[in-house]
């Protein structure tokens, strides 16, 4: 199995619901250093996972549409608790949607699936894989 | 797939027995930056994967009862190579107990597994992975 | 010359005001990495900079009051650009000062100079360094 | 499931071919730093994956073979496009011979299974896995 | 002081003439993942050390010239060994004249002197450090 | 001003005399990542600050003096506290008697200064920087 990881960031305001949180119960906000992973079991013709060109302006877009926000106040994220877990299900989300709809290039129809990991800082990181 | 990553750290004494070790048969030690990553399927009801604060102080008392010692003298050890490998076992091993005795909160007796990699250095590491 | 660093981080919303700030003067937050620098000319009778353990308690108080919170609405701060550079010399005043009243143990006070890197993201950060 | 990785680097040149590689048509090269991870279900005798020493010398030897060379011209790479991942497979697949004709020790003849994955810089790294 | 650091990347070909090089003598290339350090006594009237945005585009213009090539053959470096070293002077000196011709902004103008590292592995890597 | 740098590291057993070492006063351990730091105004003949190669093999051999060692029972250094600072300032002046007795290559008597730092955890690095 091969896989490909491109890194990017994202800088956010949001608060979380749950006493669980504590203190990040507040509005505050966070760098997420995202690594986007696409896997495949064989290299396409050109011998890679993915056109590392295509990838990167895939995730930009996808982070663009987050950052620089506050996430609290973004209605297509209403209801949903931000915490780093579901960002990570949401980029991995709309990167197979991308991957999906020849957004990434015609190859990238056949990855087999993809993993985004935000790290929050350096001592906490979350992840979420999915088949593509 | 969800996971959650932690990062702390322990300094620790030991010895090696085994010619395969070499100069680490004679007293030396050890800085092991140690990463705990927790893994389920689903969210639990606040979106997260386990209580960070929890973890981290599971991970603490666990890495506190390594810490500043001499492992070669540690009774709990006794008979052990402490090896990075093995060391990485016995604390997903205690996390785990502490996970399914309700320690890291009730839904963490939710989660599928855990890993655990310990750094020796910027040019070695081990892991070691089990279901819960 | 002796340094010794210690490493914590903060995870903060705020906004910043200027045009130079483009999509930054939106409501956003930034997880900094804080990395804080102690110099001095001579070690101490304990053959150390500065008690580790006293200086990272410190630090831990001084990021503990901007941590999990939105700068935009901190009176302490009010008329303040919270830029990552501003913020770094904040923080080493603020550890200067714990140095200077004897927070940092009676050593501390024989300090040379401090200096704060605040990391943004794995791609840009600023420092403040400043004699004590 | 147990796994040891250990880092080392190589520094080549090469040129891709093919027009989704854009400027790296051109002859360039790049530093890659190379993770190598053994993975085995159960421990050996000595309480490791493999031996530490062995496996550094093996690695070692495999990118001693392309490191400081023009991989464009080498004849045991003709026809190969040595992107970041047919890079990964190759001394994936060349450290698992030396696994199998015993050059890791007997003990690696049971591992599992191995991965690398080479980092071409900061923000991008590919990796291959297979089973031994 | 006051110091903002922003890193980038570039991948190329060379070889270095002398038999202290060793094997570096052939033709190899590297990742030279680069690091711009702009420093001032005071910040400017928005707070900050430099415009990051710029400072970010004119270190890419820099890059861009030399990534993705075979040093050996650029015209404009005829006769130069392209160290590390080398390169890193090479590059602080081209964002000095950015800087000076005002590419950074006007306020940049006004910078007390700027260091560029390149980090030519994880176990390597060389600065050069000059006044503006 | 130029520098080089390279990265190395050792595996060392020690305690530590004095109350406000807490816990490490028992005996325990440390992993040190070392960077050695080579500083010099102007470049060489060859284009550089010193040949990496010899500063490698004098970084390793005063690396090798201490590493997988109990430093308590080390002769040479009887009645030496071995925080991490005096650790520094140790290999520091050993490397600079390296380099003034020409093990670094006659070139490196040239050399104006070095530096070690020692990280000793992902959250703590000590520094002693000398001229030559």
């Amino acid at each position: 199995m091969f896989s490909l990881t491109i890194r990017d960031h994202m800088m956010i305001a949001h608060s979380l619901r749950g006493e669980v949180f504590g203190p990040a119960q507040r509005l505050h906000g966070a760098t997420f250093v995202v690594d986007a992973t696409f896997r495949r079991a064989e290299l396409d013709a050109d011998g890679i996972v993915v056109d590392i060109g295509r990838a990167s302006e895939a995730l930009r877009a996808v982070l663009g549409e987050l950052g620089y926000r506050n996430l609290d106040e973004e209605e297509g994220l209403a209801g949903m608790n931000t915490t780093t877990e579901a960002l990570a299900r949401l980029i991995a989300d709309r990167l197979a949607d991308a991957a999906l709809s020849g957004g990434l290039g015609d190859g990238a129809r056949e990855l087999d699936g993809l993993a985004v990991t935000l790290h929050e800082s350096h001592v906490a990181w979350a992840s979420y894989e999915r088949p593509l």
